[in-house]
Formats: C-alpha cells, sequence, structure tokens
C-alpha cells in the first residue's frame, strides 16, 4: 500500500479539529504553535535541513504520547519525532510540506529508577546523556557510551540512531546498552518491554528492530540502559606509525596484550595533526619528529583493575617498540596530558573545516580491512578528482573512519560540496560499497542518505526493511521520508 | 491475511509436480521418500512429538535452499528446517497433516572461513557445534558458547533458537556471538549479511530479527561467528550456602572482585546434589557439611591473564568467608576435580528425572529478583499442589534457572503430567509472568509453548510478532505451527 498522499491526509478541517484537540491533550505546556518557540528546532543542527510543521508537541509522559499518537492516526498527521536535535543526517527535521506535528522527547526527562547493585537506569527518552553519565558517576558507575553531542544529545535519539562514540571498541554502539525499551507505536499502543531479563526468547526480539530505526517504527519513549563501574584510571598513549598499514598490526597486538582494558585505538594522518596543531592555539605533537600516521590507544581500568594499569601502559609501549610496530611512542604523564591528546583527536573534524569546504563520510568496513581499504582508495578518489586531498581518521578498532575529502585549492565553499562534492560523496558510497562496507557507520540515514541508501542497498534487504515498515506503519505516519527508501516504484514505503 | 488451508495448498497433482521437480533439483543424496531415512528425524529428540512430511531435503548448498524454497513457494508447500534436531521445544518436528516437506540442513557443514586474525568463523548452518569447537581450539581460539547436545547441535539451529548454555553469564547467548548471516527468505530469495561489520547503521538490523525466529521467518544458511582467545586455565570453585537468597550477595561478589574472569555462576538445592550423588556412581560431594544450597563458580583466562588465576581464586574463596558470604568452600585442586565439579551439576536434570515425574521449567526473571523468585513462589506451587517439591537449579548468573516440578510419590509417569503436570505449568507460567518474566529463557517457544505464549504474552507485543511474520511469510510456508501464537480469531499467522 502506498503512503496516503499529504493533501488527503489532512484537510484543513480535520486539521483545526486535530490541533484543538491536541492542544486539550498536552495543555500550554506540552503543546505550541507559536513561531519563536517552534522555529529553533525546524532545523537540523547542522544547518542543512529547515522544515516546518504544524505545531511542537511535547508531552510529558509515556500516556500523552500514545494519546497523541492515537490522535495523529486518527487524523492522518504525520510525526517527527526528536530528541535533541543532533542527530548528523535530518532523521528529526520536518519536511518543508508542513503537515506533520513535531513530537519534542524533551519534557521527558525522569531517570525513573536507577539500581546501583543490579547496574541498570530507567531513563526516560528525553534524558540527555550528560545528566544520565553524571547520575551514574554519583553511584561510582558509569554507562559506557559518549560522544560529542553528549550536552544535548538524548537517550531516545542515541537509540533510535544506535549511537555509537569513541567507546565502542570495547562496550559497542547503543544497542549493545540497551536492556529494555518502551515505545508508543503507530496505532498509539505501548509496547513495554523495559524488564531487562538476560536470557528471553519468547520469539521475535522486537526492540532489536525499534533500536536503530530513526522513529520509522515506533517513538521510544524510555530504555533500561546497563551501567558499569566507574573507571578508576586510564592511561593514554601516543604512537607515531610510518604507514596506516601498521595500524592492524599495532590494534592486534594491543588487543592481545591488554584484552578488556582496550578503550580506544584512534588513528589520524599527518594532515589531520598539522591541522589541528594550526587549529588550536597552545596544542602541541606529543612526539618529536614527523610520522606519516600516528595512533591514539586508550587503556582503561576500574577499581578492581586499576594497579596494573601503568605497567600494562609501559609493557605496552615497550613491546611494540621492539616489535618494531611503531616509529615513536609516549605515554600521557598525568590527566592533564591525557586530555590533551584527546584534544588533538576531537578537534580534527573543526580543524578540518577551517581549511576549506570537505565531503565528509561516516564509513565502516570489516575492522581487518580498514588499512587496506584507506591505502587503495585514497589514490582513486585523489586521480578520479585532482586537487583533493583524502583525510581518513577515528575508530580503525571499529573499522569506521571518517573520511574526509577536502576540496582543491581555491573551491567555493556552498557551490563546490552541492557539484563536485555531490560525485564524489557517490564515488566513495561506491567504492566503500565495492569493499562490502557500510555508507553509514554510526550517523544513520535520515534525509541525508536515503536515495544512496536506496541506490546501493542490497534490493533484499531493502525489500524486508520496507515489509517491515509497511507492517508496523501502514499509513506511513511515523517520520516519513526517512531513512527507509523510496520502493523502485517511486513510492512512499 | 489468514494462511491458505491445507487442502488448497498441496492438491495431488501438483504435489506429484513438486515432488519430482524437487527431486530433480536436489538429486537422490538431496532428496528422499524413503521412510527408513525420513522417519528418525520426524521425532524430537524428548520424544514430545512426531510428525509426517512428505518428503526429506538435504540440499548442499544455499543456492539449492533458495531454489527449493522458490519450489516450494509456487506450489504452497509448507516447509520445516531442521538442525541437529536436538531442540528442546518441538521446533524442528513438522505437525501430523504431512503436507509440509523436511528441509535438513545436515548437509551444509563446511567452515567457509576461519580467521585467526579477525578472530571469525564463516560456518554453514549444518556445522555442528563441537565441530566448530575443534576448528577454533586448532587456532588456539574458542567459540564461547556450549551445551549439552554439542556434539548434535548445529549452528543454524542454535542461531534460530537463539541458544543459551553455561556461558552466557559473561559471554552471551548465540545473538551475541552472530557477527553476520545469510539466509533463504520466503519467497527464495537469499538475505546476505555476512560480512562483518562492527558498526553498520544502515537502518533496522534485520539480522537480529532472524536470530530467534525458530525458521518462521527465513531459513538460516549460514553465519559469520566470532572467537575468542582459547582459555588456557580456569578455577572451579564450589561452594555451600544456607539460602537461595544469600546466592545473589556471592554473586555480586564475584563480579566485582572476577570481573571478566567470572564465566560461570550455578546454583542447586540439596536436593539436586543429593539426588545426583544418588544417581551417579562413584560421585562425592566436595564439602563435608550439608548445605541448604549450593554455588558451583567458574572463573577462567586467557593465556594472558591465566598467571593471576589461582591467586584470584582464592582471594575470592577467602574474602567471600571472610565476608560471611558461605558457609563452606572449596577450590577444585585440578583438572579432573574440575570436571567432577561440573558433573555434579550437569547430572542434576537426569538424576531428577530417575527420581520420578516432573514438570520442567525453563524459566528467567530480572538477575537481581531470581532468588526471590524462588524463596516465594517453590512454597506457593508445593502448597497449591499437595505433595509436589519444586526444586530450581542452574544459571543464577542469568536470572534463568530450571524450575522443575517433582510429582507427588505414587504419580504415574505419563498420566501426571497430562492432568496434574498441565496445571502446574500454566500455575508456574502465571507465576513468572506475574514477576515479569520469561516462559522461555534459552529453549524457545516452538509447538510446545506457543499457547502459552499466545495466552500470557503482551498483547502489543504479539501483535507485532504476527505483523512481522505476516510481512516476512504472508503465506505462511515457513514452520507453520511454531513460535507465532495463533491470532485472537484463531486465525495462523
Amino acid at each position: 500500500m502506498a503512503a496516503i498522499p499529504l493533501a488527503e491526509r489532512c484537510p484543513m478541517d480535520t486539521q483545526t479539529d486535530f490541533l484543538e484537540r491536541a492542544a486539550a491533550l498536552l495543555g500550554p505546556r506540552g503543546f505550541t504553535r507559536d513561531p519563536e518557540l517552534v522555529q529553533p528546532w525546524l532545523t537540523d543542527w547542522r544547518g542543512r535541513y529547515t522544515g516546518r510543521a504544524i505545531a511542537l508537541a511535547s508531552p510529558g509522559s509515556t500516556a500523552e504520547v500514545a494519546q497523541l499518537v492515537r490522535l495523529c492516526a486518527e487524523h492522518g498527521v504525520p510525526i517527527v519525532p526528536q530528541g535533541g536535535n543532533s542527530g548528523m543526517c535530518g532523521g528529526a527535521t520536518p519536511d518543508e510540506s508542513g503537515s506533520a506535528i513535531l513530537l519534542s522527547l524533551r519534557r521527558m526527562n525522569a531517570i525513573r529508577r536507577l539500581d546501583p547493585l543490579a547496574r541498570e537506569a530507567v531513563c526516560e527518552a528525553g534524558v540527555i546523556l550528560q545528566t544520565l553519565h553524571e547520575a551514574a558517576a554519583a553511584e561510582v558507575l558509569r554507562f559506557p557510551l559518549t560522544l560529542g553531542g553528549k550536552g544535548s544529545a538524548t537517550i531516545g535519539g542515541l537509540i533510535s540512531t544506535n549511537a555509537g562514540g569513541t567507546q565502542v571498541l570495547r562496550h559497542g554502539s547503543m544497542r549493545a546498552q540497551v536492556l529494555g525499551i518502551e515505545a508508543v507505536l503507530a496505532d498509539g499502543s505501548v509496547f513495554d518491554a523495559l524488564t531487562p531479563l538476560k536470557k528471553d526468547n519468547r520469539g521475535f526480539d522486537l526492540k532489536q528492530l525499534l533500536i536503530g530505526s530513526e522513529g520509522t517504527l515506533g517513538i521510544v519513549t524510555a530504555a533500561t540502559l546497563r551501567l558499569l563501574p566507574a573507571l578508576a584510571d586510564r592511561a593514554v598513549l601516543w604512537a607515531g606509525i610510518g604507514a596506516v598499514s601498521d595500524a592492524p598490526r599495532l590494534l592486534a597486538h594491543a588487543e592481545r596484550l591488554a584484552g578488556e582494558a582496550l578503550e580506544g585505538f584512534e588513528i589520524m594522518p599527518r594532515h589531520s595533526l598539522e591541522a589541528v596543531l594550526a587549529h588550536v592555539p597552545g596544542s602541541r605533537n606529543p612526539l618529536q619528529d614527523e610520522h606519516a600516521w600516528h595512533v591514539l590507544i586508550e587503556l582503561a581500568a576500574d577499581r578492581a583493575h586499576a594497579d596494573a594499569l601503568p605497567g600494562l601502559a609501559q609493557e605496552l609501549l615497550e613491546s611494540a617498540f621492539a616489535a618494531g610496530l611503531v616509529e615513536d611512542a609516549t605515554i600521557a604523564a598525568n590527566e592533564a596530558q591525557a586530555e590533551a591528546f584527546w584534544l588533538l583527536r576531537d578537534e580534527i573534524a573543526p580543524a578540518e573545516r577551517a581549511l576549506g569546504p570537505a565531503m565528509q563520510h561516516d564509513i565502516s568496513v570489516p575492522v581487518a580491512a580498514m588499512a587496506a581499504f584507506i591505502e587503495a582508495t585514497a589514490p582513486q578518489v585523489e586521480t578520479r578528482f585532482p586537487g583533493t586531498k583524502v583525510v581518513a581518521f577515528g575508530h580503525l578498532g571499529d573499522g569506521n573512519v571518517h573520511y574526509h575529502v577536502l576540496a582543491p585549492e581555491g573551491a567555493i565553499r556552498g557551490e563546490w560540496e552541492e557539484n563536485e562534492g555531490k560525485q564524489i560523496s557517490r564515488f566513495v558510497h561506491d567504492l566503500v560499497t565495492g569493499w562490502q562496507g557500510s555508507i553509514s557507520a554510526e550517523h544513520g540515514i535520515g534525509q541525508l542518505k536515503r536515495d544512496e541508501l536506496g541506490r546501493l542497498g542490497d534490493p533484499v534487504q531493502l525489500h524486508v526493511m520496507r515489509a517491515v515498515k509497511q507492517a508496523l506503519d501502514p499509513r506511513g505516519l511515523l517520520n516519513p521520508g526517512k531513512l527507509v527508501p523510496l520502493a523502485p516504484d517511486g513510492a512512499n514505503p
């Protein structure tokens, strides 16, 4: 069944009726059409997309979300759920038709329960990541996922996009943290699977479907999340290596030696380090000589294992030298230096942006193949698009790098991205697909990559995705235009 | 859409046509109707169900499976996939109509690739668990899932039932081992997601749907599985405690102290130990005095961590004593004794069976609640059904015990199970549902628990399950009558 055309969805009189009922349901704190209040949420944070909405709904409870969704179903009003609005792919921005209601989960920001013994937290969708970090820390625990936008990203958004970050190497992405889930489905029914059962084989694991579905199958309203013992100490190493192809051997060595203590393994090319050093006042190169590539390794331990950490870091450093796996390396002498090492990593994106326009790609291939992928494809891109430069950096330990292609000198920002930039992205996506990789490792699909997924996705998998979407949201009211590619006949799934 | 009635599915002339074409497709090694060859696979291994089949198909490749499924779709022939036929719930046994084809995956038993560096194995569905263990061991690796039926259970069956076992505490169930999957869908298309990507956010994680779906959504033909460094050493502890409610504190203590080294935490009541001691010649109680409950704790380490293991075990033992967490405890002095300790655990089920009839329940509740659940519900069961005795043992660390209810003395085997036994199971399932637990922790649903799932499952979740089943297998040809409960109107989903 094709989606109902917009015009049919919400003719003027039913729209008025809907708005009155929604306003009555949610009250003044939960419903507004005031442009000043709605406007800030209609543009994604990268500023790529701006949409319109008939209203901004901010329900205060799961029951209110359910009632609102039922009301939307009754009136055929599309729903765009939104958390912290810090997504990378426009997944939380409505389209320009103005027919959808923007459903903010930000008011649902209670940590319903935090059980230090069971190491679990039940969070509502609007809990901000940083808030959860602080609540866990107060119990000498931690939530093992973090990322740049932690001050605005919400639990609901992180689940809906299966967010990654810098700790996936050891702890997995958001999917691995979710023990239970509560969501409102397209018909307004409440899917309640919050109770965390370590073993449960009562059929299809439906919560897995909701994780990473970007609000297209249901609206996550709460989740039970796992917590871990707080970290007591960390050791941050910085190494220089001669070629990116040396990185996988160093990674394997670090895994063998440090095992569960290995928390991070990030790579960056000389170009990125130089860009950061030029961009960040007071920053300095941890090593004296120049190296083609740099690796940041983080080891971490909780209280029970903290004593062994300095020795482990030293052993890793020395054995890596002895085995010829690094050209040079050093260990951060203290926490301030550790922060300084990480700052070099975290500032790559802004530093590269300051240099001029670039096309950014969030891609993955099998972990073991990533170095070879970079070595093989960078020349292909640079040959095909003369004057460009490939800069790949990030989570090598996850088989996931940020693959930036910098514009030729003199390229005009805005114009270049729209023309050569788009061709470059297609070319990069073709390459990564040829290597059996993913065109979206951690940022999701949203509106940004929906057409690319339709072009490059496996037809069988796309067919199943559309069938599942159709089964759970037959009228296509949940976050329309996001993630699920159009059918081959152009119909909205 | 309701499923097509059996009579319409396969009238006699199309049946003949189907059988001829299937025989031609698969050849004599892959297709038989010889009762002597088919018969052994028509009864589940517990002997609870016996069905009929029009033929036994044993394709040798994914392409053959796909062609066969297309042929079945064309002729409306239901398909019952089967691995080692060692499931506990009749999930691989056809019904008595004889309309289905039994599709054995046992001939597809190649390990297509085993990559020691990436620590991955690509196994076809018919690879026997024991075979994978041996192949991994040859590379000083291990596959971290094992269970009693490892000599016959296949990878495809383990994935389709999301099998558990004794190592879930640390390593998770089968779902956690699967990095990639290949399956044939209801229309004969091949779902190929074998490439392991540590990060991949291209929409719904469809492989999760196939894991644990018991062949009702697709037929798993191969999988990429993760491997771990081989274990170099283990330490097995045996402790006596005064009450089951002491077990969670001991578990928390062991987790805090041993962290990642904690591989097993199994409980058993005195009754079970005595039954084993009486049943197994030469077995002996590891402790001198009597204790109400016993705990088996296994710590394990790979080469990098083996040196610390004996000290860790000793520290755990001593600190547990000092904290008053155990009445008595001992460490297996050598591997033979460790084996002997585990034998006591592994022989509980046969030993209890020898005592007389019993109803067995594979249930879970949140880990932290399991001891309280046993303490609260055992008296309820024993009061409601006088003369019965509750014996709960097993994976406390997973919140999953085997909850056996022994028949009153003099109960007649066969008769008792069918009458009082069935009432008891309903009662136990009601109790566990009231505690927000699962009526199937690790064995699945199959035909055994389908009606109970329909009776007790959350209506919203059942609705979604049926919708997904309908979307992926609209004609209901994949393993009909298994797992997915009938719709409220009695229609087969």
